[in-house]
């Protein structure tokens, strides 16, 4: 009899990091921070279509339209659509946002090219509009069935490497493709990645922060099974749907061990949901990790006017100050009262402004501390088996129907 | 010395019941069935504004986003449009949706009368237009100074009763006065909600399966903390938003013996979140219960077509399937899988259609739902002590302004 085991224990930061510089040589988004754009960059200024509609689910379309809602107002006039449900009603409604279907680039971006919601979309708009390769690119493995198609048509592709996976494609020609058209400067969007990236693998700046943060969250998962990012500007409901997917998807494993693991993400939006989630982080069980995301300077200048209304003089105070200084002491105050709990885990990220770098960086450094979270739970961060069953289920259905 | 104690534990369903029927007699939601509703339907056919903007943050708007988005195809063609959040470049961009403002009618909302947001963009308001009787309506509770306001101007109102919660007030004028405006029919809404009413108060069909939830959802609170509604539907994406303040902001509190409670609540939309959050249900830790609602009819009849698009033949069996089964077809497989695996509670709502009966029936159930758990948890469903806090730590930092 033989028997050998190294059972799950947390490793040492050191052999933790010692992983990931290993891992940077198989998983590729560590490297889109230094890919050659001209491509994208080349390609975008000679988009004179006025609605740019992407067609793809999960991470084909997220992390685009986090970084998009929350840069909209540097983006030009071109206008950014999303077709990825199949619910009927939604389709309709999503088509109806486009002025004109024959004014529009349609990008389809499918990883493996065969996603069924994706490609049910796309054999729809061949119904609605003319397709080729005057208004359509694909964005897609190199090797799939969807790059044939579109090679065969003569119909532009942009490739998504084998090495990078849908959750963490925002940064290869997934994401940079769309938002470049947009306008959006996604060199500056890369800087912002590289400054993370760099400090983080020259063990400087960001180093001990995030490796402090993933090494909490994971010495402390079975008291803290949940995390709440609850941003502070609603331009960041996009990157909080994003940040549910990486998260969840990521980290939500079975280890080398065979025992299951879970973080589960939650994401929340302030002021509005000082009204609705955070009775519960104050009062319920101690069961969250909250990280508070605040924007230093919004650059939008409004104030409230000094305006005395009858009866409600009392609110008065309010008067004279600018609409996102009052945000931000909203913030404070919730920051403040939530700390002086004691027993909650929290932390602050003060983005300086609402901009292509900060975003970057933001979003850079959430994909980082996933992987390091995943590397510390000894899980495959990577894929993603736990949805499989359900597409099988779904073909056999079709099988089903056929024979009938 | 004495000492009496009466430790929390679950009490029988027929015990729970009875706090219930008393409780009717003291919180008003119960009661808004069988409200007359023709003040409100005579106030609606009188206006002609083509914007109705509703002013007010979490319970006096999430119920009513939930509804007009959920029935967005039945409404009339006036626009709906919503102010809450203090975020300025997000109000920017919504007062941008509104064609005109001097073609809007503005419906300001706040229980207590004093909302901070709420009263900072109405004073906003002020500055970009006349605001008067002619093109302003107020929903508030009958003592409130913004009651007095309203007065004072000759401005109308319509009451939020007193007994009446803000996140169990969307079927008081709070949520039926926009709706109705909107061309929703209102009477149908509040028969939906009667049919369970009656129903459970009676204790026929809708009795025993919401005692059984509740039941289930409170023996095992501890086991499984995180209760996710999966939507299949788009359309319920407001539905879940209204679930997680109903859910977080009433069960999130401490008991009558001192121990925090916490059901958190999640709300995912499928096929969407298939792509990001469900590999957490399947392979993380058996800490959620899941219920997915489907909508048996959509009544939208659009079909995949017959298109077989060249090199991606594979996917051919979705050809001349309606999307409406397509995407119930992909909900009914997620639901084996995650059924299939055997340890996670799962259950099945299925709405048969989208309409007004429909949605008031799911809404009050949830509401039932709500007070049940409560009821059960020994703990004041309809109060938010936490989040007093951060409001006082808000007002005192603008007194320290002030005396700078």
């Amino acid at each position: 009899m033989k028997y050998e085991k190294n059972f799950y224990q947390i490793k040492s930061n050191s052999e933790i990091f010692e992983k990931i510089v290993e891992e940077k040589k198989v998983i590729g988004y560590y490297n889109l921070v230094n890919q050659d754009t001209s491509e994208i960059l080349t390609f975008s200024k000679t988009v004179t279509k006025k609605n740019i509609v992407v067609v793809g689910i999960g991470g084909s379309s997220l992390g685009t339209y986090a970084i998009n809602s929350f840069l909209r107002n540097k983006s030009n006039t071109k206008k950014l659509h999303f077709l990825e449900s199949t619910d009927p009603l939604e389709l309709k409604k999503r088509l109806s946002y486009i002025s004109d279907i024959n004014d529009a680039l349609f990008i389809i971006i499918s990883k493996s090219g065969t996603t069924i919601e994706t490609i049910s979309v796309f054999k729809y708009l061949h119904s609605l509009v003319k397709i080729d390769k005057s208004n359509c690119v694909c964005i897609t493995e190199n090797d799939s069935k969807l790059n044939s198609y579109a090679k065969t048509n003569d119909i532009k592709t942009f490739e998504i490497p084998k090495d990078v996976g849908g959750r963490f494609s925002v940064f290869s020609p997934v994401g940079l493709l769309p938002l470049s058209i947009m306008g959006i400067d996604i060199k500056k969007l890369l800087d912002g990645c590289k400054e993370v990236n760099n400090s983080f693998f020259e063990k400087e700046e960001y180093f001990d922060s995030i490796f402090e943060k993933a090494r909490f969250m994971v010495e402390n998962k079975n008291r803290f099974n949940i995390n709440v990012i609850f941003s502070y500007s609603s331009l960041l409901e996009g990157f909080n749907k994003w940040y549910i997917q990486l998260w969840g998807e990521s980290l939500g494993k079975v280890n080398i061990n065979g025992t299951r693991q879970a973080l589960t993400p939650i994401g929340l939006i302030g002021p509005v949901d000082q009204h609705s989630f955070l009775q519960l982080i104050m009062e319920g069980v101690r069961d969250k990790t909250v990280t508070f995301i605040k924007v230093e300077d919004f650059e939008e200048e409004t104030v409230i006017p000094d305006i005395s209304i009858p009866h409600l003089e009392e609110l008065d105070y309010v008067n004279n100050i600018k609409f996102k200084d009052l945000i931000n002491m909203q913030a404070d105050s919730t920051i403040q009262a939530v700390q002086d709990i004691g027993n909650i885990p929290t932390d602050v990220i003060t983005i300086e402004k609402v901009d292509e770098f900060n975003i970057g960086k933001l979003m850079y450094s959430y994909q980082l501390l996933t992987s390091i979270v995943g590397s510390f739970m000894q899980i495959d961060t990577y894929n993603q088996p736990g949805v499989e069953e359900g597409k099988i289920i779904l073909k056999n259905k079709f099988r089903n129907e056929d024979m009938k």
